[in-house]
């Protein structure tokens, strides 16, 4: 933790959708820091949801937690020797047919969420990071959001430029257009979006402990144009901004071949990479493990940080999903928090 | 070699840019060949350019290589213990400065490969293989094609559809569209073209050796359009396509996402991947080590090959170039050559 923080910041836990991994991989976390100690946590975690999914996730997972029932946040007495609650009552696991797409339970995960972000907005909680959730089952279930990021930018009233951020080991990815065709994308990509992306990776990066981020900036075409012989977006729009931010004192490089662009991040080169379209950088993550990555909500007060896999419906209920992604999660939603809260 | 081919294929193996690591890669897999017999190759090799380039090969690799230049190929008394050549006498490598652009050089490879594709119409080569080439070089040499697959195709006088391939040990991969602006690239991307790329995959692979070739086709949209949320090419255009190939014994799937297609490849699933615009591919390809691949130039009456890595002017004359991927690049040209004879 850094000095100046007061309090290590208060991390929402949501258990995802219960139909899949969600709720098991969280307990298997907080077992982990409860055996290390809460004080050894570099945030505080308390759970939001149903008390019986939680109760779900303790069966699958074989471990049995410590959990204490509170209604308003403030009222934990920190350190604790248990896992806070806020018990919503909203879901009966025994009512849902798990390893499937559910309505019902994509319904109460919004809503869980739309919870989660009041009680951010009530300064009650410092972050957010939830298990795998079902995009179909959130459509379903009346949720009806191009992605997430959409959703939650919506339900805290956003307004101003965020966006996805892919986190893995060797590099984050940030994306100056995301869920549209590709046909669409071509003509989001402008200087002033391509500038919005680039301050939110240096902003993001910087939230996360890079002193300088060295920030790689992807061609739109290929062999980056070829100097105007296949487009001229590298020319008109991509350098002409890269160079002002660069003036404005943020570390761009680009534009960058995208076939050329991941190998030198994979290498250390770059801390962050701004793509153009979506699966620029999703071909690239996803074939380095992006699995095991985190997603994150960037750019919006409330920090949202989730595990980059899915709900895993083959292996519900097995014991034996790895936490491992939904740990980094975790970490990171407090290490930003911790840093938007210095602000 | 298949017994049905009375005599094994002659490939034709061009130096490419002397400027660069060519020669040195070119001299070590023949002295490779020659120790091994020249009757245990796939195919007849022969080195079609200028003795004194040759010699310069010979002076890079450390290698002393017995050859023998001849005025025509047809005059070779195969098997040979020394490697016959066709001596163009066209460039001096002593009046080049070596690891930079150099247009003569350019100019001269683009000559060169025009006289191998003589020899190739006059049945006095089977298939040309050649090491790698500067495209600056050649551009500023005179030869102005948007890739040698385009300037391949015009000096063949070919009529139809042609492509580039590109093979990894896991897969191969074939474009829908190629080196043009992705703006432009979309407007390309039609049933018509489709099916072309699909049929050209399906007859390449089989001349490869596959029997049913098993063919993944990339979506164009994230998370190929979901539904058609995002763009509707998958539903108006690919699935289409896909469905009446499979209708004509191809054995193609898709649309599949492009974050996920090639994890599947990678995996096994597919022998190869027909992607819809060039860094589809190539983000994944060069992420997999497409360095030590072979690029193809498939769907003409003349196979040509070529390593996937460039004329690496960091390292030429050291000794110390991996001659693997041109060595890929010759059985390659062998096996499609000798497919494409039994025709």
């Amino acid at each position: 933790m850094a000095p100046q923080m007061k309090k290590r910041p208060l991390i929402g836990l949501m258990l995802g959708d219960a139909t899949g991994i969600g709720p098991e991989i969280v307990v298997k976390i907080l077992s982990k820091e409860l055996a290390n100690g809460d004080d050894a946590s570099p945030a505080r975690l308390s759970v939001v949801g149903d008390a019986r999914a939680l109760e779900l996730g303790m069966h699958d997972a074989g471990i049995r937690l410590p959990y204490r029932v509170y209604t308003q946040l403030d009222q934990v007495p920190w350190p604790v020797d248990h896992i806070p609650m806020i018990d919503l009552a909203n879901l009966d696991p025994a009512c849902l047919t798990r390893g499937e797409v559910c309505p019902e339970s994509g319904r109460v995960c919004g809503e869980t969420l739309k919870h989660m972000i009041d009680l951010a907005r009530d300064r009650q909680l410092d972050g957010i990071c939830f298990a795998p959730l079902n995009k179909a089952a959130l459509h379903s279930g009346g949720w009806n959001f191009s992605d997430e990021h959409q959703m939650f930018a919506h339900l805290t009233s956003h307004v101003g430029f965020f966006g996805e951020m892919n986190v893995i080991p060797e590099f984050a990815t940030f994306r100056v257009t995301s869920h549209v065709a590709l046909r669409d994308a071509l003509h989001m990509i402008t200087r002033e979006q391509i500038g919005h992306t680039l301050r939110l990776a240096d902003t993001t990066l910087r939230d996360m402990g890079h002193k300088c981020p060295r920030i790689g900036v992807a061609a739109l075409n290929p062999h980056c144009g070829e100097n105007g012989l296949f487009g001229d977006e590298e020319i008109t729009t991509i350098r002409p901004t890269v160079e002002r931010l660069r003036a404005e004192g943020i570390n761009a490089t680009g534009p960058i071949s995208s076939d050329t662009i991941f190998i030198k991040a994979k290498a250390g080169e770059f801390d962050g990479v701004v793509m153009m379209y979506h699966d620029q950088g999703q071909i690239a993550t996803k074939l380095l493990g992006f699995n095991k990555g985190v997603t994150v909500t960037a750019g919006l007060k409330t920090v949202f940080t989730t595990p980059a896999h899915g709900t895993a419906f083959d292996i519900f209920g097995q014991g034996k999903a790895d936490p491992s992604a939904l740990h980094q999660a975790v970490r990171l939603s407090a290490t930003l928090a911790e840093a938007i809260s210095r602000r």
